[in-house]
């Protein structure tokens, strides 16, 4: 796997990076540790892996350094937000935040934010939630890569959407899910080991099902048609079109709410091609549990529901049912303890990154 | 298919069956109504072919007909509600106008519900919202159908939920999706045809996939292991995990939430074995799409993307792309013209208990 690194060191080069493009150290820092937070709990296609890309975009423009998030209407409950085109982790955070504070005062907090960009692992706002004890809900859109159910062209993006709720004793309960059956991340995978596609996760350039990972990639990069399928499969038989259905209500929130791009709209080009600001959307809720139901009562339950799935019996050949978040938390505990995995391309990308930069990289 | 009978004269007779079972006039036409908009929908599982169960419910007291409903916990944008064992439909029409009520007034509502019943489509709450330009929420909880990933025992239920949003001159998007991939209805229609089911769809009494539809539903209905799969099917490999999330954050949401039964524990039995109240709970929410952005604005970026996607590039063979409530629509109109196809054991059971009811059948 390559170099092990401390998550600590780690986020400090990475902080660095961003603040020699003129990114405040404070927004450099939530950048870093969103970054970070991806790679503990084992997603590395969402971690350090994309610093490479925030450095373009902040050095092309479409990503801006400082920028002026403001809130362009607001109620008690509710926020819409302009992201001033700045880092989407920057923007989620301060989006989350403004809905934690709307939760705390009003019991309910939903903000949806418009010209943004890539903001990283959903569960990442969502997990901010649960410092306070709040539910907390995340969303983004993203570069269209899903084709819609009996659909040839990807005109949505992966859609993901992570719900986070507070237990007791137990961990936390955090679903963090792509809409699509699965990511690009894991076809790149598959490609990078020579395996074949399973049937109902990616279409060829007719839009049919296949197993070739290299060429549903290079079509999907040059637009050639295919894609990444809904979850679900193809078709209507595994119920592709629910997939579908979760993938455009996610689009609906964070892009149509909020009046930010939307389907293939989303990572616009100039008349000569060149990128213009993604205006990428999200959306963030925030909810207070003892609205409804004393907190410690909630708990309770929340730890008897995770209690009862995990004992319950498991189909032959199994030995363990996973409560969503529970794997990742195992791996970012062990991150923690020794340190993140780092692709050697990765490595010597982040080197490379550190000497153009003038920041001393730490492995 | 058997009779077809006018939506107008069977909802006035399903209406007058459970008048006669001392449901409040009023009561028995909410009731009436939403079971029939099932069927006008196409979605005859959930349409009158349940008159029988919910006549039982109020025969055994497990349904009470005259329900107290009683709003326990109140702020100006939640709502906990007790729904007195009544019948699902009077409990959701009721909880979700309180959400609509709140949502008006305030931008958001959010209603959590304890000790309800089945309460037929999802989709017909979150709709209501539609009639005053809202986004729309419903959820409910249900019978344990459902083995989670890696389980062998059906721990959680098929666990549906709706969103609708308004549009402008396109029809309104409605998800309305169980969170498993087929419903149990699916599997009872495998088994009259004698097809064996799908790989993906259910597991037999080992937690293993199995293509017996009898076995899977004998199995079911005795407890014996074995269940309905989630959307995303067995294992991790189609992300059958994250269906098992959804439903878990259904019955977070609908169970956990506002104190009613989740996992095993809807559907209660006294000790002798007899059923007690379903203590069944559901979530509904309701939004103003204007605390974000302008109506006419958002409904004319709703029918762009309703436009795009539906004349984007088709699959190889495919000749249409979907659009989530669309295919129910078209059903809709068209049965309103021609009237409700009633499957001949259904209308025969509906005509059994007019007789013993002392109710005039249209049919």
């Amino acid at each position: 796997m390559g170099d092990r690194v401390g998550h600590e060191a780690l986020g400090s080069f990475v902080t660095q990076i961003f603040a020699k493009l003129g990114v405040p150290e404070e927004h450099a820092r939530t950048t870093a540790e969103v970054l970070i937070s991806a790679n503990l709990r084992g997603i590395d296609s969402h971690g350090v892996a994309r610093t490479r890309r925030y450095v373009q975009g902040l050095r092309d423009g479409v990503m801006v350094a400082e920028a002026e998030i403001r809130v362009l209407q607001e109620t008690s409950v509710t926020a819409l937000l302009d992201g001033g085109a700045g880092l989407g982790q920057v923007v989620g955070d301060q989006a989350m935040r403004l809905a934690m504070e709307k939760a705390r005062e009003s019991g309910v907090g939903l903000v949806s934010v418009r010209n943004s960009n890539h903001y990283g692992i959903a569960g990442y706002y969502s997990m901010m939630a649960l410092e306070e004890d709040l539910m907390g809900i995340s969303m983004t859109n993203a570069a269209p890569l899903v084709v819609p159910t009996f659909g040839k062209d990807a005109v949505l993006g992966t859609n993901p959407m992570s719900i986070a709720v507070p237990t007791g004793k137990e961990r936390p309960f955090v679903l963090d899910m792509a809409t699509s059956v699965v990511t690009r991340g894991k076809l790149e995978e598959y490609e990078r080991h020579g395996e074949p596609l399973l049937e109902g996760w990616a279409t060829d350039s007719k839009g049919v099902p296949s197993p070739d990972a290299s060429e549903v990639l290079h079509n999907m990069k040059e637009r050639l048609g295919g894609g990444i399928l809904p979850l679900g499969g193809a078709g209507e038989q595994l119920s592709g079109h629910k997939g579908y259905g979760l993938a455009l209500l996610v689009d609906i929130l964070c892009g149509v709410l909020p009046g930010a791009g939307y389907a293939t709209g989303v990572y616009p080009t100039d008349k000569s091609g060149r990128p213009l600001p993604a205006d990428i959307g999200h959306f963030f809720g925030a909810l207070r549990v003892d609205s409804f139901r004393p907190l410690a009562e909630f708990k309770g339950s929340m730890d008897d529901i995770v209690r009862a799935l995990r004992n319950s019996a498991k189909a032959e050949g199994q030995e363990r049912i996973f409560i969503h978040g529970e794997k990742e938390f195992e791996t970012a505990e062990k991150r923690m303890r020794i340190g993140i995995p780092l692709h050697p391309k990765v490595a010597s990308d982040l080197r490379s990154l550190g000497e153009e930069l003038r920041v001393p990289c730490p492995f």
